[in-house]
């Protein structure tokens, strides 16, 4: 027997919720500390004291930081009511569709036996009686609900750190680079906490709310569960797409106008959208990913709790072993915390070089002790050996072949990490040669940038694929919803360094809006580039695991819809293999698109008012920032319902009429093509971005070769990084989403399919 | 019993093939009828007197014409020259590689059965006794080595026929656009009906030829002329790839310093590299072309045989129905023959705006000819009903059925024609929409052109996976195999428009370096622009059949090799899936960058040269255009290597150490992603060309806003155009190859794979 039985699965899960909950407040409350004076203009208590003691390296130039300070609460006041009122819209609408779907879970699930209330023979175990499927309906209907509310919360909820953090990183940078390292730092660790904690949390509350009704059925409780991966997944595919082209179209419309063609600086106050576009940071990169890995996260532990639950853990009633995907997340918590006491007290930054390496090192030091932590929950907690049923067969699992599937995915996650390291960070060769491309224009700077983003694609699918046949060997697709799990494992550490990226970015645009003198704008800009690269990690990180993640559901698709196996060379499965594949192809048309028209009706906007508003480049005169916020609202409100149906009525469409063989072939060829475009699309994108600003940075003689800014080299990276955008920030993330998505809702209505679907052929 | 026997077949598909001979050579003595002088300036008989008749329209404008005449000869001979030089240093190259691969088939193909002499049972009937594997290695090896050459020769012939018709339509351009086109046009003809019936007559004689060794085991004959494929797509291969970055290297060169820093048009003979881009539009476009669709072709055609030879046809000796393929591809000839005359006697084009509708109409006239001439050759030449084996299942199949194959792929290939036709005309709104977009800058417009790729591939996936479902339902992977086919039926129709497109560019080029008077290069250039429509159609045909293609020859290779199922929930099998999606993209890593550097290297001589040469910015001094040419040469030769190894060692790597069912993963995965990038490639690039024509011409009021030349719009636009020269010109058309010549590698070496693959997992 193992060691911890149910009684200590029931307290430890909780209790490593309830801890990482509460670290993310100490980290808030640290990063409180910082004094920001009330946006209304007075100070704040302590704010002006502190505030005066504090900045003595840069306080003989001149600057009046009364002002400043000001001027800091006032901008941040603004971005937060920016990007509150977006995320209120976006919610509004969201909750419409929210409903409807529900509606449609409810009535597709039910109608698979007719809205029968009566038990019937368990799908796995037609011996025994299990719940009706009006029950699983109902209860499927609920967790995607409460998955659907998760994510909104996560995303609002890091949207307020982030918006609650950029002012006072930018504050503190007047003290030093460490300084600000530590609050960007410390303000991502709370959205990190807060998110991968209560994540865990709603999800082990629900499972024992379900139970009670479900009682030994765990069959018709996990199939219900895999609900709250539809939810999260939803919501986080508008907020990204959303998010995505809010923040880029301002930024691209930002970077057009402003740095192109009236040359002024990024995040310069008389650019008119200039709020629009950190507004953007917040709704986009911060809102939009935490939606998103929350998405890959309930959807890794459902599909790992579903496959669970038809193994022997399951048919044995052995709860304990039943939590090992939970547990491991609970491990994951207290592990992260270890590591980032590592970045906040114990190894400090202190030079603009020393940033990276310690964003760096938070990744591996989380990897190494977690590898520790799988251990210890593997052999503290499953039996010695026990049997899953792999489509049919048995197989005989040891409790170290799950130690291995677990690490496997967690290994991966760190070589894909390491990897986008190297193909998007200003340090390595591939950025500085697609930099030293733009001596010759644009053209050869987006040429070499896109060939770096299909080069990057290599050893991420190679580890990916390594990873997927390891634990694929050990325990059929319960070891892929164990890697994607790994992967995930140590979410609190990537989603701080994550969030790292977009709250330094914001305190750059708050320090050179508030007028902060350029040696502050230099730092700011140190820890943005590092964040550039550790977005990109995070974009590695969501996409590997949004592979394993897809395929661990495609397989519990697969074995709950009866498909007896997804043969290649059957027409119905290779055609939609082949037009799974498309599918990201038309979701990036679409997303593209949507960021480019609406960049050129904000570029439209800005020239307008730079020709029409006499004193504005003599900032004399104010922009009207609120029509510039409107026009990015606008857009992506409208612009996000088209690629959210494509990707919400595919696997509906695909399944209703052309039946579970096809839909499987659709959803394997979405995820082999998605995971491909994606990479590439974000890390294309990332070398722009850091090639851009390899050049501005002139840290080498290569680099200020290619300088300064304004430069002809200079000019041709800018459209390199405004061509990325919508690439690394739009269409590339969402399409992690898309593959998860399908996988997820095709799982979800499995039940419909497998009763009713392939009218087509049904009628031929 | 079918109305056409043995005999009528022996008779009718040689004489098809000679008849389209005949009529390239009619058509080349048509063109050869436009005079030009000889080279070394004195004219050719009857030239000057012929010259000054006919040149009647723009005499008035004061041009010396019997030096423009002189300099037209003078630098055909020049590109004639470059071109060839270029073709026998690859060729070389080449052989030495067609050798040594050469030999690796016989090896691998031999130890098979460890070069035993003696027969043995046949693979798909053990009761009867077959030829022994060593014959099998050694005439798969000549049939290798034949494909190569006819493929050289094709390649070869038509960079010939193309490098004599470039001044003879540039001289006729002279008398208006409709004698300009009918030259471009025959000369296109010319070598699309050398290619389709060598192609064909080829294949036919060897058929015959290893006949008479195999005598009745025609499933060994059939498996080794498959042989012929493999070597017809390996020359493809490096042909596309090298010529791919010979023209793109130079034209990327070109546009760089020549239109954006310079300021001078394109084609202007003051640009040192003007003769190594119009070479390249003949080593590249043409000869590289040519190769492609005559390995489509032949592959086609050998998938075709091998799956025939296990079907009835080939148990029962049916000798008329197992060359119903040829006999297709022999109709295919007469029936483009028709249609070829509609565009050059009967239907005349008058003016600019009739040439896109004329080449429009040529491909709808023999798509709809041909229909009738499927259902002529089916229902004559097969038996009423026959039996087809399906991966063990027998499958009773009707004539019929197989007039809706080939006919699915015949139209599915016009759907791909025409969407193409709308993605990349400038006479089509997405086009439009991208030149537009040109108004905010060259970063827009390649979000644009990027979404517009990514938007084209929707419905030509869609027409081609309804022509698999429907062809696969009706007849299995024969069907596949002959929809392939049917698409390619009408390749001398595809080929004559395609080989148009690179003529009149080059006749552009020849007008402008010649001096001829500006409206002969506004017709070359309308003549051009429908090229580059007509460019990305063939492009489209060129995906279409490879990705059909690809599907019967891995049909076939999952038959030969033995595999049971490729199911994608095999942990083999979909590690494969993944990694194969991922070719396509390291493959166009290597190629984007390889065309990326040798720009870079183009653009510091071409700078060198006008810096360092006084006078030449001023035309009295010559540049020095052999150095561009031998940079052009030197780059792609070296760098055609890296991407030619990826694409033919992958299988070999794949088969050999993870074995036959991650083979299998790996072609699908290659073909479904291979296929969407291929196509959003080709299409974005043709967008963009097109786009940047567009404003150039000026035909409406808005096109007219965005210019003219050299505005900051057009700049934008020909910026875009320079990052589509390699994304459609050199990865995009490479990629059908590399997804049909993995799939035919697969097929040629499965006896091997299947009797010895698999090494990691047998020793693990």
């Amino acid at each position: 027997m193992a060691v911890i039985g149910t009684a200590g699965a029931e307290v430890l899960i909780p209790l490593a919720a309830v801890i990482g909950i509460a670290f993310a407040v100490f980290q808030w409350y640290a990063v409180a500390k910082v004094p920001v004076p009330s946006h209304d203009g007075e100070d704040g208590g302590g704010a002006a004291q502190k505030g005066r003691s504090g900045h003595d390296e840069s306080a003989e130039d001149g600057v009046d930081y009364r002002q400043v300070e000001a001027r800091c609460a006032e901008i941040q006041h603004a971005i937060s009511i920016g990007a509150t009122s977006f995320l209120f819209t976006e919610y509004r609408y969201l909750a419409v569709f929210m409903a409807g779907f529900a509606v449609v879970i409810f009535m597709f699930l039910g109608s698979a036996q007719r809205f029968s209330t009566r038990p019937e023979p368990c799908t796995y175990d037609p011996a025994r009686m299990c719940r009706p499927a009006l029950a699983n309906a109902a209860f499927s209907m609920i967790a995607f609900l409460l998955g659907a509310l998760t994510s909104v919360m996560s995303g609002y909820l890091g949207m307020r750190v982030a918006t609650f953090a950029n002012a006072r990183t930018a504050l503190e940078a007047r003290r030093g680079v460490g300084r600000a390292f530590v609050v960007a730092f410390r303000s991502g660790a709370a959205m990190g906490f807060l998110l991968a904690s209560s994540a865990l949390f709603v999800l082990y509350v629900a499972i024992n709310l379900f139970g009670v009704y479900y009682g030994d059925d765990w069959g018709g409780l996990y199939e219900s569960i895999t609900g709250y991966g539809l939810g999260g997944s939803s919501m986080a595919l508008f907020g990204r797409v959303g998010g995505g082209i809010y923040t880029k179209a301002a930024d691209v419309g930002a970077d057009l106008v402003g740095k192109v063609e009236r040359n002024i600086p990024e995040d310069d106050p008389r650019n008119p959208e200039v709020i629009a576009d950190n507004v953007g940071d917040n709704v986009g990169d911060i809102a939009g990913m935490g939606s998103d890995l929350f998405g890959s996260y309930a959807e890794s532990s459902c599909a790992a709790l579903f496959v669970a639950s038809i193994s022997s853990f399951g048919t044995e009633h052995n709860f304990a072993a039943m939590m090992y995907p939970l547990l491991i997340s609970a491990m994951g918590i207290v592990v992260c915390l270890a590591t980032t006491v590592v970045a906040t007290d114990l190894a400090e930054v202190k030079t603009v070089e020393e940033i990276g390496p310690a964003l760096k090192r938070q990744i591996l030091i989380s990897t190494v002790l977690m590898t520790v932590g799988i251990a210890i929950v593997s052999f503290l907690v499953l039996p010695h050996s026990f049997t899953l049923f792999d489509f049919g067969r048995r197989k005989l699992v040891k409790n170290w072949y799950l130690f291995i599937c677990v690490s496997a995915g967690l290994w991966a996650g760190l070589v894909i990490g390491y990897v986008t390291e190297y193909f998007t960070s200003n340090a390595c060769r591939p950025v500085q040669a697609v930099a030293n491309s733009c001596r010759t224009g644009a053209a050869t700077n987006v040429i070499f940038g896109l060939a770096v983003g299909y080069k990057s694609v290599i050893v991420p699918i190679f580890a990916i694929a390594t990873a997927i046949y390891a634990s694929f060997r050990l325990a059929a697709m319960y070891g892929i919803a164990l890697a994607a799990l790994g992967m995930l494992s140590t979410i609190a550490t990537g989603l701080s360094i994550d969030a790292y990226g977009p709250i330094s970015d914001n305190a750059g645009g708050i320090a050179e809006m508030s007028g902060m003198p350029h040696v502050v704008r230099e730092r700011t800009d140190a820890l943005d580039a590092a964040g550039n690269t550790t977005a990109a990690i995070g974009k590695g990180f969501a996409i590997g695991s949004a592979a394993l993640v897809s395929l661990a559901l495609f397989g519990a698709y697969v074995s709950r819809a009866g498909v007896a196996a997804v043969d290649v060379l059957s027409p119905r499965v290779f055609a939609g293999l082949l037009a799974g594949a498309m599918l990201p192809y038309w979701f990036s048309a679409m997303t593209m698109r949507s960021v480019g028209s609406a960049a050129l009706a904000m570029v439209e906007e800005v020239r307008r008012q730079f020709d029409s508003i006499p004193g504005l480049m003599e900032g004399t005169a104010k922009p009207d920032y609120a029509t510039c916020v409107k026009i990015s609202t606008d857009a992506s409100l409208k612009k996000m319902l088209a690629p959210g149906a494509l990707v919400m009525l595919s696997p509906l469409v695909a399944g209703t009429l052309f039946g579970t063989e096809t839909l499987a072939g659709l959803l394997a060829g979405a995820l082999v093509s998605g995971v491909q475009v994606a990479i590439s699309a974000s890390n294309s994108g990332g070398a722009w971005d850091n090639a851009k600003k390899y050049i501005e940075a002139g840290a080498s003689a290569e680099a200020r070769a290619l300088g300064p800014k304004g430069s002809d080299a200079h000019k041709a990276a800018v459209i390199g990084d405004t061509i990325g955008d919508p690439l690394k920030d739009t269409s590339g993330p969402s399409l992690n989403i898309l593959i998860k998505l399908m996988a997820v809702e095709a799982l979800v209505f499995a039940p419909f399919f497998a009763a009713h679907g392939g009218l087509i052929f049904k009628h031929l």
